[in-house]
């Protein structure tokens, strides 16, 4: 039987991890780490880091895997999904034959929280096909509490929904009924630029947690621009971006932002 | 000047607590804990065990202060809102001039992520009208990550979106438009209990990271009922509860539940 516990380590700043995160980190046999392409390194690296800080087990061993790479020039692109979580299972798999023949514990860190736009526990429903496998997550502060805390915004309006979607579907269905705030994630197109800007406000945020944290906030219409140029030159230093936004629709006695821009 | 800093705490259980929140306490001269009713003696309980248990810096005063209580009775609800509102500020504001007259740092525990169903920082706002204060957020695990975490599940299909919205909301508007999950807070009606059942999934979790917590999932004609029952049972067991829980309309092949209800 191997125990996996998923463990959400947040979103770059490692005091993001719970102390359920260090304990589970500290119960495990295996920690497997994932080496990133090297256009991420940094992130690599966090995870490695956030491994040798807090981890205070001497059993506990932490073993790098080279992540499978994602044929992204298949053109069914969700066959191409299933195959790279296939094989990121079999990679999950072998390594737990070589380090845990008897069984014991497994963790990964997962982004954030495993349950936000993350395919850890999909992947690991593969590898229950293969193996007795029992799962555990421990939750992870994901990058819109990030957002929300780099603001300091509440996420909802009183009482009211909030609507949680990808920059994709912004983009394809335009505003998603029923709501008058929307959080978008996974949108490497920017696709708060085409919407109508009137009545709207935007709390933009990059990096959120890491050093190099980037907030922009204010009515859409004025902000827009800077937050694509500001993006734009951001990434290209970096050589990656991850970025995420609130919207919010209101009438302008609504909205608070104590912290300005 | 105060620096006021909101440290999210997690939904019961104590080790939900981030690194960061743990360091915002500690760096604080004073923390403020409200006295809950009787009822909810417990949870009054679970954060002074907390700040007990976390604080290890030897100048920072933990003080109890008695929480204003809301006119219930009063016919305009959001006029009470606004008026209990200015009541905590004022003992806040009091307690501030008692214990930090030459300013200083000022931490309070919020239960879960502040930015989620949440008034701190709306009072918070209203205490910036009475004196220089600079807000900082600490984000913290929500009740919505927690029971994702207790079922093993993931918030959203693959790139779909998700909408979070209360059980008053739910009942009086139904199913929100545009989305196939909705996760549902703040519902002491059980609102689920007056949706269609076909095709609808549901994970319910109750005192979510507590020892008593309590997770039922499955189709939600099926379960509906023993969610009732059982919840109904449990409040009176305790004299309270906290639930929240995800409803998903799609097609069987799209459910996951590895660990059945
Ligand atoms: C694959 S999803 C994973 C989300 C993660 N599981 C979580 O809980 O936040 C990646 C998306 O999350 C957002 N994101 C993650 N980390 C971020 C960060 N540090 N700053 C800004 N956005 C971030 C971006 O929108 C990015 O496209
Ligand atoms: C006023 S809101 C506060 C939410 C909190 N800020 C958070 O981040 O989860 C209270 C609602 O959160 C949910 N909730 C909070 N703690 C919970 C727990 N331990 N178990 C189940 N639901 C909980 C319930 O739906 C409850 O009505």
């Amino acid at each position: 039987m191997i125990e996996l516990s998923l463990v959400g380590m947040g979103t770059g700043n490692p005091d993001h991890i719970t102390r359920q995160g260090v304990a589970a980190l500290n119960a495990a046999d295996l920690i497997l780490l994932p080496h990133k392409g090297a256009d991420k390194a940094d992130l690599a690296d966090l995870r490695s880091s956030l491994c040798a800080q807090l981890i205070t087990n001497a059993t506990t061993r932490v073993v790098g895997f080279d992540m499978p790479v994602r044929d992204s020039a298949d053109p069914d692109y969700q066959a191409g999904v299933n195959r790279w979580h296939d094989a990121i299972a079999q990679v999950w798999l072998a390594h737990i034959q070589a380090h845990l023949p008897q069984g014991g514990r497994l963790a990964l860190l997962v982004w954030g929280d495993p349950s936000l736009y993350d395919s850890t526990l999909r992947i690991a429903d593969r590898l229950a096909l293969q193996l007795p496998l029992r799962v555990s997550v421990v939750p992870g502060i994901t990058a819109l509490q990030a957002l929300t805390a780099a603001h300091a915004i509440a996420l909802n309006e009183i009482n009211a929904p909030v609507t949680i979607t990808t920059g994709r579907r912004l983009r394809d269905h335009g505003w998603p009924a029923d709501t008058s705030t929307v959080a978008v994630m996974l949108d490497g197109q920017c696709a708060f630029q085409h919407l109508p800007t009137e009545g709207t406000h935007i709390w933009w945020g990059a990096y959120l947690g890491m050093p190099n944290q980037i907030c922009i906030s204010g009515p859409l219409g004025d902000v827009r621009n800077r937050i694509l140029e500001q993006r734009q030159a951001a990434r290209a230093a970096h050589g990656w971006i991850m970025d995420t936004y609130l919207l919010r629709k209101s009438h302008p006695q609504q909205i608070r932002d104590p912290n300005g821009s």
